[in-house]
């Protein structure tokens, strides 16, 4: 059992967005990614099984997909194959809570 | 892919912690609690392989196990074994993300 406080772990970063390995095991991974404005994870996909959620800790922006954007704030979860494309685009300061099981 | 809104579709009860199944698959079971204050998910394991995530949303309370409790605050993850005990209580309300992987 493990705590691990993302506010104080993870911040921002001016030439991207910024990762954080939470944790990795045979089970999941999980991550932390925080955004500027503007910044994002560009559409992509992974040709594997398995499913992950993007989980939205604070900011707002957009869902991103091969068809467009989905609004995207505080309490939201997207749920997606990891084959299927996905992305994330921050309007405000954003930090998401990614979990991917299987581990890719 | 779907988008979950948890703030729109999970409130406060005030018979216990309120449960909301958010998805579940092959891959991963994903649950919302929301605790109103001094509400708890009493201390409890599975004996079975995998592990859990509970991130926290919004609230302070503490994460609960058998030797005693942490505190929990937002952007706090947790991570345990399903099988090693754990639990939760809210100091003010709260609302948290759990991911099993794999499913119970």
């Amino acid at each position: 059992m493990k705590k691990i406080e993302l506010f104080a772990k993870n911040g921002f970063k001016d030439t991207g967005f910024s990762p954080l390995l939470v944790h990795e095991s045979p089970y999941m991974k999980v991550l932390n990614f925080n955004f500027k404005p503007g910044q994002e994870l560009p559409v992509h996909s992974h040709a594997i099984d398995g499913e992950l959620t993007i989980a939205v800790l604070e900011g707002t922006g957009a869902f991103l997909s091969q068809d467009g954007s989905i609004p995207a704030g505080p309490g939201d979860v997207l749920v997606s194959e990891i084959a299927v494309p996905h992305g994330l685009r921050a309007e405000t300061a954003m930090r998401v809570l990614v979990t991917i099981a299987p581990p890719i």
